[in-house]
């Protein structure tokens, strides 16, 4: 089913408002957890819904792996299997095969489990396959991400094959009725490869378009045109969504330029390794100097992490590796980054992100 | 302070009421999860207050190193600390103490630090002072546990030093009106041994008695008699404490002996490994055949992860090892057993504790 953004205010090119679901609406713009395995890492269903995420992502490399994506379809879903009764969004798994080195063909991609070493051939027409099984909200077409730096003729083939395994997957998909299907715009850091494959999948007429391939490593200088280039070209009442960033610079830059959507495993990787996201900026949590504070992470934040314990007390948790600062700290990050976009929101509605982008790009740069 | 049991209900030598501390009141018998440094592991305070535990125990051995007790006190001690406001039980460290081979004289241990090496010597005083900073609700003296099996000279020589460190702790106590302090029965599997360390420990006058040194390895057919000339020379009015006991079958066999607390890491521990406690006795939730499972762990379980998850999703999880699951399958452990300790409760009102010792035997022998 095509989704809208039901447009709320703008800010330039921002805007705030809901996207219309067959499961109902979410905010955007959104930052969506990453739920890979089936859970956000060290946390629980009622974590996320604690902190008012929205929308979750799983992986469809893992969970057609682990437990396998029949096993999920047997169990009702991916919803019901993680008993979530938010958004789901499932990516492609083109991603992690990518990062895997498979052998690719026109065909599809050939690659071998990191579990157990057995050989799987994933095709355009599986990904829409399995993603339908999974039973997402959202499912994302298979397609070609080149690492960056790449030559211009690398960077135009995964620009072709991304967009001959879109017009495959568009067509291979059956489950309209509840699930949308994303398009993704490839092109690497290059601007007219970026106008060109945003031309080319639009073309196809997805339900909502994604950016990938951006946020690999490049420049935020290299990174921004490429995203704008691609965005120009998008429709403007359609969901736009960039993969795989989570930094707070990043995600003002980008709903600045029009974005809606945004994933990454930033916050909650970071919350693991005692890396706090705060007002003022990161904060190592296992420092010395928070041994007796009892100040909260941020005393600006909501979080009941902030609420109920002190940096003394997560510092502690944290130098021992007790599995319970990992999780304190990991609602803590998600809930946080979560505010943070609810006041972009909150900017685009009062026409003030121009101001925030300073303060953002002052405290985090 | 002196604590006693506000008896509400006997059937035989159980029962079951409440006692009063300076906090409010628990209901016993009561089982107590053990939150060693500062958390239990793997959960959170709001999954304590979730599962309805009423009294946590801390372990001062860890705490005195990590943080540090002078730590926790500028914290606001342990229940300001972890943000709990049941009640805490502090041990006094003796048991990891002996534990490490520490050099032992009349005087005190000395032991090395697990954390770093570095050396540090226990006294009886020092004890009831590190836990008078960490501010638990109860606390113990410090004891000398020796190992079983041990001969009548080793079990004999460990009650005097224990019936003299208890005298010491008892005159060292200073923070009397709001902490209770226990002193802790000896004397292995000697029956005659347990009944003069229970007279020489009573003769002390404490706040509430322990029987420390069982459950450490040896039989049930040695430990219940043991237990049972400790607990026959105890103020009947008084709290009674069964260190480091929680399998179901000695449970509901101390309680029918007139045991009112219990703690042990054992649903924890086990909670991490994958192994579950439910009605029909252990299931160990890795095995291939939960993988397609809608069943919950127990369905004749109230807790929040039965009401959510199935075993489907509860094994996927486990077998990666997803943190999650270990959170997950430990709020079920520990409302499982608090659940089991409640039935208890209820048997001994209604007068039927016997069936149901009949019951627990037949499930879990």
């Amino acid at each position: 089913m095509k989704l809208h953004v039901e447009i709320a205010a703008r800010d330039g090119a921002a805007r705030t408002g809901v996207v219309q679901t067959a499961r109902g609406g979410f905010t955007t713009p959104v930052f969506m957890p990453v739920g890979t395995r089936g859970t956000v890492r060290a946390i629980t269903t009622a974590d996320l819904e604690g902190v008012g995420a929205e929308i979750v992502l799983g992986n469809t490399y893992h969970l057609m792996l682990r437990p396998g994506a029949d096993v999920i379809e047997a169990l009702g879903g991916l919803h019901r299997f993680e008993d979530w009764h938010g958004h789901v969004l499932t990516d492609s798994g083109g991603y992690q095969v990518f990062s895997l080195q498979p052998k690719v063909t026109d065909d599809g991609a050939t690659f071998r489990s990191t579990y157990d070493g057995s050989a799987h051939h994933l095709t355009p027409e599986a990904a829409v396959a399995i993603q339908e099984q999974l039973g997402a909200d959202i499912q994302m077409v298979l397609d070609v991400c080149a690492p960056l730096p790449s030559d211009r003729a690398t960077l135009g083939a995964a620009v072709d094959r991304t967009a001959l395994w879109a017009g495959r997957a568009r067509r291979a998909h059956r489950r309209v009725e509840d699930q949308a299907l994303f398009g993704i715009v490839q092109g690497g850091d290059d601007v007219e490869l970026r106008r060109e494959s945003a031309l080319r999948t639009v073309a196809l007429d997805f339900d909502g378009y994604a950016v990938g391939g951006l946020s690999v490593g490049e420049s935020r200088e290299k990174m921004l045109p490429a995203l704008q280039a691609a965005v120009a070209e998008l429709p403007e009442d359609q969901p736009r969504y960039f993969m795989g960033l989570g930094d707070p610079v990043g995600i003002v830059e980008a709903v600045a330029l029009g974005v809606d959507m945004f994933d990454c495993v930033l916050p909650t990787r970071l919350a693991r390794h005692g890396t706090i996201l705060t007002a003022s900026g990161r904060l190592n949590i296992k420092r010395a100097e928070w041994a007796r504070s009892e100040d909260p992470l941020d005393p600006t934040c909501a979080c009941e992490v902030c609420s109920r314990y002190s940096r003394g007390y997560l510092r502690h948790l944290s130098v021992l590796g007790e599995p319970t600062a990992a999780t304190l700290c990991t609602v803590h990050n998600v809930a946080w980054l979560l505010g943070f976009v609810e006041r972009i929101r909150e900017h685009i509605r009062c026409g003030t992100l121009e101001g925030f982008r300073s303060e953002v790009a002052s405290i985090w740069a």
